[in-house]
């Protein structure tokens, strides 16, 4: 039988990403909408995330959360979905441009946002990502390299990454590079991440309707 | 017949994580020492990792980069060492407090010693991390529910966060909680971190002394 699934998300989040994986993988989930500054900060979700913040996923009473995390851990544990790699070379590039997503990339994305100046030369060798010019190029390099993140196949990282990429042309926080808009193009045209934006969108606009 | 394993490092890097994980997983590789702004900025360097920056692998020709992610990969294709989460429970863990430490914690640590200055809090919810005090709570939860990360049992995770948690109370970026403390005691016990330490002592010694 399968185990229960409950998905904690905020239409306005980046729980949008695991939205989108859940639609992947095509398992019934219960979505539960909470609020900046109340509800995900209600003594009942910290027992959840203790950073007060969404998404989680609960699987069968197991906590997950960090988006990537999330990712990984239902094409994991469902394997049936096909969203994992399978040979070394796929298993090399899911593992490092997953983690270079979740650490270099949205690192320098969200400093970008908030510090606005870049930390001068000699600190950069501090941060993980050195500066965004670089972290850019390194991306780039990714996405020229194959049609999907780990190969010919997609996966459960193309989820991660191209959320982040999508974004990053959407907003104007990345470069439109040529690389970036082909291979957010493949990944657009999939049913599920149609199915993930629509319902999120009817989600934002039942909050925004009050 | 094993596929060749080349470590790209500095003994004053993150690749001490690597070299960790390499010797919890006791194959042999060959170790190569990258300098700062020289041969780290290679045209040949550069072909493997972009970002100009140590830790690598190369496996077979594969090129894993992000320390996160070369533990999580070496776990994955070498399972005989036995690093990787075995129930729906430990994988839960594992990858929920992987993607914690390379994504919030280390935005943290980095950030708090690179501009100073926490963000005011309406800039935080842009942060994947919020603020210093709910990271630290966070973690704190993980490393007080089980003996390890995942559970019961060491895996790669441990290799990953412990790395943050013993330099975090080492260098002082970590307040040294108790909880903190024990756990990486467990850690520090290990005969391959003890190895794994001594080998980049070495190095680093050689390379002080020219």
């Amino acid at each position: 039988m399968a185990e229960e699934l409950i998905f904690y998300t905020n239409p306005q989040s980046r729980g949008r990403i695991v939205r989108w994986m859940l639609e992947e993988v095509g398992v019934p989930y219960e979505t539960k909408v909470l609020e900046y500054g109340t509800t995900m900060k209600s003594p009942e979700y910290l027992s959840i995330n203790p950073m007060g913040k969404v998404p989680a996923i609960v699987h069968g009473g197991r906590v997950v959360t960090e988006c990537a995390a999330i990712c990984a851990y239902l094409a994991d544990v469902l394997p049936e979905a096909g969203l994992l790699p399978q040979t070394l070379d796929e298993k090399a590039n899911y593992y490092r441009w997953l983690f270079f997503a979740a650490g270099p990339l949205e690192s320098v994305l969200n400093n970008r946002a908030v510090f606005k100046e870049e930390p001068e030369v000699e600190k950069q060798r501090m941060l993980g990502y050195g500066n965004f010019r670089d972290t850019l190029n390194a991306l780039s390099v990714a996405v020229k390299a194959n049609p999907y993140i780990a190969g010919d196949r997609f996966t459960a990282a193309d989820v991660y990454v191209g959320s982040h990429i999508g974004w990053g042309l959407q907003f104007g926080t990345m470069e439109s590079r040529e690389e970036f808009i082909r291979y957010f193009d493949r990944l657009r045209e999939r049913p599920a991440f149609t199915r993930a934006m629509s319902l999120d969108d009817v989600q934002a606009k039942e909050i925004s309707e009050g």
